[in-house]
């Protein structure tokens, strides 16, 4: 039976708020993923919540009477509240009816298959949760075998990340790595591995791209580093014929994988 | 000669904070601007500030000394001031070097030269801000004509879509229109409408496009409504393989986008 909490004082609603906070994340190995859209796509990916939030709503009362019969089912805490809660552990003044607070789950590079997919999205230092998510959802959309965060990366738990994600972070695999780990992951088997450059003169659309495929997305401000570069077995440009010469980093990387998506489809 | 103010209680750095709110924009008909390189990308294409402030720092002196001067021959108003106001005008803790005050400048959709551009961005009740700079980067690197903005859209001159637009707001005519003006105007003259969507077999990369090719992007919640889908000329589906079948509105518009640019390229 869900139990109810209606104070802002309870020890449970602060501690789960801190959540929004790195650190915290960190040491409780807990995030924070909001809206019954994110939540059920988790639900359908078979991760439930530990503790769920959630107030009773006219609007798809059946979807949030599943997500607690699902938590409850699994163990997890069901706890009925008040939307002024739901927005101050949200940071958002509509949050929605549901917020869940999920165990993390890390995934380790030597846990990924890389014959399970032609499309992998690697970030080297990406720098904004937005653009993180961003690229998760595309990686889902895409057929992506998982996304790999290069280096000093933002968290793919925050909750800006999870948001802009819109569930693909429970559905999409996310590893971590430094570039060394990475580059002697990747060469002990199969695997192309593609830069975005401005550096190049080889069109994003005329060049030979081989499953499986890994992309590489630089830095934000920076782009990658020389001799992440270096190691690319393919730079490709992606023209750009306006003033600014720049692209969004999860825009860039989303027209990258549609083109090398349906190269792989016309060669099938 | 720039002067200098030191103190939040001035009233134009209470003026200028409040032009971070939509009313306040509106009512003054002025926005704001921030960071060396937006402003630069700005004068570059002929908009000046009517009132910069700026922070004397080391690094990119030149940039911000070319702005000042150009700031005061056009007969605006430069203003030395803190790092700490600076923060406070833009609501981010490294807000860079400059902030600027910019009168706005919207583009009549009657002002539009459809036969200067092969492809036109069209966004239906986009509502994310982020969403439409990335919208504004990606037309200005594809070379887009302009960007037209249906019925209730979120404001081009807020401080997050200025800002996600990275300058392209300054290159890229930007035109707002109700439907129903945005249907009389482009039935005038020649032009084709592609919509995206989900409600159709016809892929994006097998369809035919003729230029000017004008791209209906729907609200990132509902898409488009049917009356504006039954409008179109030509319908158009991006593949998702993946489990959410969605794509964030920004990256649909730009895979769409580059590919429109890449067959009008083939075909010339």
């Amino acid at each position: 039976m869900p139990r109810a909490i209606t104070a802002f004082s309870n020890p449970l609603v602060k501690a789960t708020q801190r959540l929004r906070d790195k650190k915290h994340r960190r040491d409780a190995g807990l995030f924070l993923a909001e809206g019954l859209r994110i939540l059920t796509e988790a639900r359908e990916a078979g991760r439930l919540p530990e503790t769920l939030f959630f107030v009773p709503t006219a609007d798809d009362r059946p979807l949030v009477t599943a997500l607690v019969a699902a938590t409850e089912a699994a163990g997890g805490d069901a706890i009925e509240t008040t939307p002024d809660i739901l927005s101050k552990l949200s940071g958002k003044d509509n949050p929605g009816a549901v917020i869940g607070v999920y165990r993390e789950f890390p995934t380790p590079l030597d846990a990924l298959d890389r014959s399970a997919a032609a499309i992998w999205l690697v970030a080297e230092r990406m720098r904004d949760p937005g653009n993180l998510g961003t690229i998760l959802r595309t990686a889902d959309a895409v057929g992506a075998g998982g996304v790999i965060l290069i280096d000093e990366s933002v968290d793919p738990f925050s909750v800006e990340a999870v948001r802009a994600s819109m569930g693909a972070l429970f559905t999409v695999p996310v590893a971590r790595a430094r570039w060394d780990e990475f580059r002697a992951w990747l060469r002990g088997g199969p695997g192309q591995l593609v830069g975005l450059s401005l550096d190049t003169s080889s069109g994003y659309r005329a060049a030979a791209y081989a499953a499986p495929t890994f992309l590489l997305t630089g830095n934000e401000a920076q782009g990658m580093p020389d001799h992440m570069a270096a190691e690319c077995d393919l730079l490709v440009k992606i023209p750009m014929l306006g003033k600014a010469d720049s692209l969004n980093a999860a825009v860039a990387t989303a027209v990258m994988a549609y083109e090398v998506l349906a190269r792989t489809e016309r060669s099938a």
